[in-house]
């Protein structure tokens, strides 16, 4: 049995960057990231970024190329390790990128650490979802 | 600063990973897993798997349609949270899959669990990498 509590505040961490991400807010997306230089992120085809600058700088280029960006998130299931947290989900996404609309659905896993009573994100891996369903 | 000896064991356990992937053992690839049926995996397009019987049986699957595959393991991070610990890296890999040989780049994020003294991993994710270098 996994602490509800905890649970619901990761749920919450999560689904404010997939705020962030659809609103194509640099702030809010900087802000749920956490400040530590060891965070890593993975685009859908991209090889890893390590550090906040290139992290934090990535999701800026996506947004600025990026006119829409609906999102269903679905399938999350979320596993708790003491103050870090891994979550799984399928990202259901509409995006328009110069002028084309783009459907796809990405499979996550996001990774948080409690850090001063904040779960914030260190790693995100999205990667293209090839199966239809 | 990280912990050197435990750096070093979530290594051998990922090393471990990846000479029972290359080896197509069922048995080493087994063991190396954790007992929890809260265990995932991703294979590169596919949905997520959940519990312990799918991720080992996808596995079984997967030696039993190759008769080759060969790792270079390249670029792998390893960032410990206590008894949980996360690693990124690429895999260069070169596969044989019905009589076909293929040549290819994953990224991957590989999540182990300290239980009971032995780092085991609990959620495989690895995605086509799409640019080249």
């Amino acid at each position: 049995m996994q602490d509800q509590p905890e649970v619901a505040a990761v749920l919450e961490a999560n689904a404010a960057f997939y705020r962030a991400f659809g609103a194509l807010d640099i702030d809010q997306m900087s802000a749920i990231w956490s400040r530590d230089d060891s965070i890593r992120c993975v685009h859908p085809g991209w090889p890893l970024l390590t550090g906040r600058e290139p992290v934090i700088d990535s999701w800026a280029g996506i947004f600025n190329n990026a006119a829409v960006m609906q999102f269903d998130i679905v399938d999350v299931e979320v596993t708790l390790e003491a103050d870090f947290a891994w979550v799984v989900c399928t990202e259901r996404l509409t995006s328009v990128q110069g002028g084309q609309v783009a459907e796809g659905r990405v499979q996550t896993t996001n990774l948080f650490r409690k850090e001063a009573g904040q779960w914030l994100i260190v790693h995100h891996h999205g990667s293209p979802l090839m199966t239809r369903g």
